[in-house]
């Protein structure tokens, strides 16, 4: 396939992930983007700024290098998120997708600064362990290259705690919102709806009972390992 | 009617029921699964592992014996979680349908750990008395046959403390979400959706009460007796 | 016109008004039912028992007198509410329509055993005062005559509060659930309605602010009565 | 363009800014209302009193002076909260549009009468600090011009508190509702919407985490400058 054909795929599949997000009631307004990468081609396609989702069309996704510069001619500027998605690409190598939203219950998760515990088998069955907030920006981190700095507090935040992207693949940035990653962006719009999903229940479920601590490590295993990797067999 | 028909009859209740699922908001993605068994041909029809709603057909449904082996050629698999249902076909005698979701409310009352008390009549005209949630499993129960013994730890909550299944027609699993059964899938599709919807009530509340307790004896009587067994006589 | 016309009319007011129970998210399933009275031709007008709504059809809604005995041939039965309905029409002289339901936030309330508190302009707009919640029936209220019974207590908590039906068009049963009333059996919906909402919002009030009590009398007063009696001006 | 042609498109614009409450769940039956100004010419446009969503026309918008006297023969009777509006617009010099609801979640802020802290970039993207709840009106402020009080009230607390309506274009009046303002009647709406989100974040993050604090103040100007003035980038 030529690399312009490569290319309008990846545009088809952005744009659709994109639709899915106020489908699946993930995003209001224009709050939320997707994009994907092509390492091979040293390219990304990513949502275009500002455009309201029921006007927007295919041909409006942005194209830009690895760096996040723009490579069309007559492009749209890309989502100023873009520069955070450009850091997790560079330090998750496995990650071929990104997507930020500020769905309600993920949000609320993130401004409380608190790790997201597993309290449950539907968190287990797609993030193996807590899903970790970051800590707050610092000032100069919020006052130059913000959205590169958001990416960057990602990426410590699962080097300093050892977590796996492959195997966590959603973070909480402290007082923001979420990112979610996949190997392609259906599923990484899919880990959005989980997280949003599993943040209400684990917030209900602390209302319910205040002492209630994470399942234990033997049954998140259990399920995330069915599910995933070269032992899994589980399909509902 | 040949056996054939009869499990022709089967597969379209089976899908039917399984589709009322994202209809009535009880699941998102994949997260559910109906049955039905017939005992005196020694079949138990259940939803495919893994196949989107939006794409599932009535002849995607796989039939299996009563131990859960397949039975027909070219069968698709059948969902993981048919060795529970196989549990509970084999010990609640008078159950001819099983359900499992992940619904939001019941989830987070099955990862609470705490029963569901019957705080009002919403409760009282479908599960006469609280509906028990079970311990949590342990380590090797859930290494090892990690699906059966969730259909065994329901059993052994429902015999421990003497619950008749016809009249608690539901259970939360700790940690983990809801399964109901009924006469017919769609029946117990039905007692999930009031499982769910009870949970939330129940929550609320407690948020509004916190000295709440269950309703009298008295009450919970009149209100599942006059709907069920042979003194019922009541419709909305 | 002839009284048939009339019972005709009525029937498809009653029906109509039901129909918006589903419509407005007020009940799942069958429960709730509406009807209308009219003292003069000595009739009312109420849903059948146990018919699904999306089945429910005009000419099945159920004539009685006002007693509540049957007065057509071939009559389904009426919902057996409608003795609760009977007492309060007996009692409640304006009231024409009366409404029960199981919605959501107005049962938890119900389940609460609390007064629903005026907390703000929404609830004073229509409710003038606390929406009461009644005392919890006695073993012997609810073994014998149960639905009237439950009309009974409503009466009892209106006369011994001194509210007037008019002036708090709907109360909270303990344990159980909403009733509301109004001139017509659309206007008795609507408040079924606002009821929900209002429970919802004081809810949720009471969660971010557990010192709140309900707003000054003169505030009440000014909404209440811009809205209801002979200085009535607003309209948003 | 003439007088006429731009009062017409006035009502236009008014009117599609009514019809999006509905469809955004911002209000139930008739709870809400739109209006615009247009300084030069003198007039406001603003939706009719008491007309339900459904039936509601262009046409119906009624005109009113900058006092909220109608100018059209024929015309209905306005809003009853234009006197509200029309002090807004009289001390709100760079306001063009008004929106009031009862929306849910910002109704029961309003009812809590606590400011709403910013607790996150959601937040912070329309509003520039709190979103301020007013003091609650007196008595006498009740029974006399209570709406044009109401109005009053509002400007008393921008005042007081210093904030600009240009960067925080909403307000909570303590125990009645939000009331929301921007450059055009969609704007308006927008801010509308957003204030009822960010409501239901905050609280559900107040449930999470009850020592919760507001963002640094670098974060809160990053979010707000990035999105407005002149140094304005960003685009989702």
């Amino acid at each position: 396939m030529s690399r312009a054909d490569v290319i309008e795929e990846m545009k088809q599949r952005v744009y659709e992930a994109n639709m899915e997000l106020p489908n699946l009631d993930l995003v209001k307004l224009t709050w939320g983007n997707v994009s994907e990468i092509n390492r091979e081609l040293g390219v990304i396609v990513i949502k275009p700024s500002g455009v309201p989702y029921k006007d927007m069309t295919k041909d409006q996704m942005v194209v830009t290098d690895l760096k996040g510069n723009l490579v069309e001619k007559d492009s749209l500027k890309a989502s100023s998120d873009l520069a955070t998605h450009v850091v997790l690409y560079k330090n998750f190598e496995t990650v071929n997708a990104v997507v930020h939203t500020h769905s309600t219950n993920a949000v609320m998760w993130a401004q409380s600064g608190f790790d997201l515990k597993a309290y449950g088998t539907t968190h287990a069955d797609t993030f193996y362990g807590s899903v970790p907030c970051t800590r707050q920006l610092t000032e100069n981190e919020v006052r130059n290259d913000y959205e590169e700095n958001t990416g960057n507090v990602i990426i410590e935040t699962f080097l300093d705690r050892k977590i796996k992207p492959e195997e966590v693949p959603g973070v909480l940035v402290s007082g923001h919102g979420p990112f979610t990653w996949g190997e392609t962006p259906l599923k990484a719009v899919e880990n959005s709806l989980i997280l949003d999903e599993v943040c209400l229940m684990a917030k209900e479920t602390e209302l319910i009972n205040q002492r209630i601590s994470s399942i234990p490590s033997y049954l998140l295993d259990k399920h995330y390992l069915r599910k995933h990797g070269k032992n899994a067999y589980y399909g509902q």
